[in-house]
C-alpha cells in the first residue's frame, strides 16, 4: 500500500525563532499589525510504500528522527493518508 | 477575537524541488528506500486579531501574498482556528 505523509517540523516552543521574529516585526510595515507571534518551520510531503498504516507510521517516524528533524531544536508531527 | 493560523507554503507541483530531491535520494542511505517523492516547503503558525473568521482569513491571505509566499514559485494553504 502506498501512503502520503504530511510532516510539520517546527522549532521547539521554548526556543527563539529568529526568522519568525523578523517576519513578525515586518508585518507592521505592510499594514498587518494584527498579526503576531509568527513561527516558521518546515512542511514536507512524501510517499511511502508499506504493508499497513502502522508500518508506514513507524517508517515516517524513523525518517523524521534520523534525517528530517533535529530533535534538539525541533519537534515533528505528521498525518498519514492512503495515496 | 484571536485566531491561530497554520500556513503551509509549498513549491508548485510543476517545479523541481532540489532540496526534496536531495532528501529523497538520501533516504536509501539510511535504509528507508520505501520513501519517495519528498517535497519540502515551509510551515508557519501565527496569531491574528480580527473581528471574525472572514476578516482573519482575508488578513492571512494578504500576509501570504505580500510577504510569506512567492506565488511565482510557491503555493499556500492555511487553516484557521480560534485561539
Amino acid at each position: 500500500m502506498n501512503f502520503k505523509a504530511e510532516i510539520d517540523v517546527m522549532p521547539l516552543p521554548a526556543l527563539l525563532d529568529p526568522q519568525g521574529k523578523a517576519v513578525s516585526s515586518n508585518m507592521k510595515n505592510i499594514g498587518l499589525e494584527e498579526i503576531t507571534n509568527v513561527r516558521i518551520g518546515k512542511h514536507m510531503t512524501l510517499f511511502i510504500d508499506a504493508k499497513d498504516a502502522a508500518q508506514a507510521e513507524a517508517k515516517v517516524t524513523e525518517a523524521c528522527q534520523k534525517l528530517l528533524c533535529n530533535e534538539i531544536m525541533e519537534g515533528f508531527s505528521f498525518t498519514l493518508e492512503e495515496a
